[in-house]
């Protein structure tokens, strides 16, 4: 499969790729185990500390991964993933070991427990920053402590769940850039 | 500007058109007055009840107007309003008429006093549902009531912002439901 070459990345500019709303990959750690699951429901917070926040069912095996240990990390896969990302969503880390399963690279993170995956373009390194949505809507408020991602393509082809098993692929570039107050940019 | 015959959508699939992570513009009422923001920051947080969360920076207009009615609309734009979402963005509500300077019509909504957008792709009226968020991160938990989209195209081309002035346009589909796991489309 295809890797990247990657830089640190500003954890403030993570939006780059996570705000135009692609399907992510979460890898956690636990008790000696690695986990991956398929995530769709996020949302940039804040820039500083970086903050995402994200919805997770308790049903999924990373829930209580993610819950005890404090930590993940954000993988954001590009097209050519699509078909793992579908083959993680089926699958339970009860059942099976992930990153054997789907043939992924398990490498170590720099301040978390949870390892990058390496074939996704960029890795965002979290930690659990506020809990208090967890009980009644299985909301997960988490700050970027370290970033990865190469330094091209600026934009990478990312994935994005439409629902009833149909995904849309990022398209094309639309610069408006001239238009902006800079304070707004 | 190019409107569309919409009808009932069930709020339960509001995901279809917010999911994949595009720009929103939010319409909003209070003491007589209208106002619309531009929005990037959200996430679909419930399927039922419909759940959205949201971020809106306090220093905008919108926000004491959508905290003290507790109601707004959430408006997709497709990209034929791209420009129109970046001035939207660029002006504040305290100072102009934004239905009027950007030449957008204001329709009635069902269940919520903020209007819709005709010109935008889909309408979601929305009602405040948690507020327990807004003091430290500015996030508002809103529940979807009623929503209005066309029958077709049923894929619009949305806007989903990159930052720094460059937005990306919604491309391609995808279709792996024949990978999916029924209860998981």
């Amino acid at each position: 499969m295809k890797t990247f070459k990657k830089k640190d990345f500003p954890v403030d500019q993570i939006r780059r790729f996570l705000e135009p709303g692609p399907i992510v990959l979460v890898s956690s750690f636990w008790k000696g185990k690695t986990n991956i699951m398929t995530m769709g429901w996020h949302t940039v917070m804040e820039f500083s500390p970086s903050l995402v926040g994200c919805m997770i069912t308790s049903e999924n095996h990373s829930f209580e991964m993610i819950r005890r240990s404090k930590e993940c990390v954000i993988n954001i896969p590009t097209v050519e993933l699509a078909e793992v990302a579908v083959g993680i969503g089926n699958t339970s880390g009860r059942e099976i070991d992930k990153f054997e399963h789907f043939g992924l690279t398990a490498v170590k993170a720099q301040k978390v427990k949870a390892p990058l995956i390496q074939e996704c373009f960029a890795n965002y390194e979290c930690k659990l920053a506020d809990s208090r949505l967890l009980r009644k809507y299985n909301f997960f408020i988490l700050e970027v402590v370290k970033a990865h991602a190469p330094a091209s393509p600026k934009y990478p082809q990312t994935l994005h769940y439409r629902g009833q098993g149909v995904f849309m692929v990022s398209g094309e570039s639309l610069n408006l850039r001239r238009m902006f107050k800079p304070q707004n940019l």
